[in-house]
């Protein structure tokens, strides 16, 4: 069987598991306790030296590592229905929004990120909650503009069908919703997330549907 | 003609210059000053939204965004020589530990972050420092737990012929080298960065090298 070490409120780990969903493949959770540190114990290090989740496990035994690359191997593996589309112009652009989330907000707002601010950098609640909203807004502001001027665009991310750019933009809608960042600039972000939500692959994924949900 | 419009500093378009190179591609820079603030006036935003850079357009006139975004394109439609593996399995390890560098690593030493640390959160340049050798030294003792375990590994990162994942490796070096961090507890990560400067496709594409540096 195939486990996912994850956990419920990591945008990473909430990505795999929409990924999972739409290629309706059967899994099992092992959640690593973020908020506890356990990503930083041997036995999730052994797995994964960066002390980060998610990691897949296959049945046969394989780690992989990194959201993204476990994106792509799953649409390598079990091609249909497929995260990318067929053309290389679209795929360009689907990754290019994928990574918009994943290497310019995501990264700025980790767990880990936001313990240095407070822990070695001294921030207080309102500091840090300032910082959460600026990349988070930074980052919306230009996903805005491109999904709403590119003929690419359709009901969801590309064209009329959930994308590997979709996949990262709703645990990021996620996480701008639970800090209560104002959302009000980007209609088309608002118009797709509501498209996505109503499909099962995407709300069976979400943080409170799953096993270590407090 | 092919444009990359970079700067010369920029670790994401360094990564697209070596990814150029090691394709044989023919292309010409147009460097977009990051420290002037090219990157927010109206002619880059057209090209890129997000107010980074590099974007690369084509002789067709697409125009690409994401540095690893683009290197994939790149991949596809000139395929020799590769920068992934033929493999499944082998591709998601390229793909993980280049996403190890520019999703834990890269996004935290933006220039963007590093003026926010400064003009926003009062850092001095010693605490700048700190931050900016944290994420590298977390990001690296990972990659070198990686890379000296796993069989994968060659004179490159993986296996004996150069990856995207060096394709990654590689500006973060010289940005941990730039900044002095210090490397000595890295030994896998200097044998293969010293494997990677020593062919023309990496060293023709270092910041020294380019048109705008100074």
């Amino acid at each position: 069987m195939t486990t996912l070490y994850g956990y419920y409120r990591s945008s990473a780990a909430y990505r795999v598991r929409i990924a999972l969903n739409l290629k309706g493949l059967d899994y099992e959770q092992a959640p690593v306790n973020l908020v506890k540190g356990e990503q930083r114990l041997d036995a999730n290090l052994a797995r994964n030296p960066q002390g980060l989740v998610p990691s897949l496990v296959t049945d046969h035994g394989l780690v992989l590592n990194q959201s993204l690359a476990i994106c792509e191997y799953l649409d390598e593996r079990h091609p249909e229905p497929p995260l990318l589309p067929a053309d290389a112009e679209g795929r360009a652009r689907v990754r290019s929004l994928a990574q918009l989330v994943a290497c310019e907000i995501h990264p700025l707002n980790n767990l880990r990120v936001l313990k240095y601010l407070v822990g070695e950098l001294g921030l207080d609640d309102e500091a840090k909650l300032s910082w959460y909203r600026h990349w988070i807004a930074e980052g919306f502001a230009a996903l805005e503009t491109q999904l709403s001027r590119e003929a690419g665009s359709g009901d969801f991310c590309h064209g009329d069908t959930p994308s590997l750019a979709d996949i990262c933009l709703i645990p990021q809608v996620y996480n701008a919703e639970r800090f209560a960042c104002d959302l009000s600039h980007y209609p088309t972000i608002r118009r797709i997330a509501a498209n996505c939500r109503a499909l099962p692959a995407f709300s069976q994924a979400a943080p409170e549907a799953q096993p270590d949900a407090r």
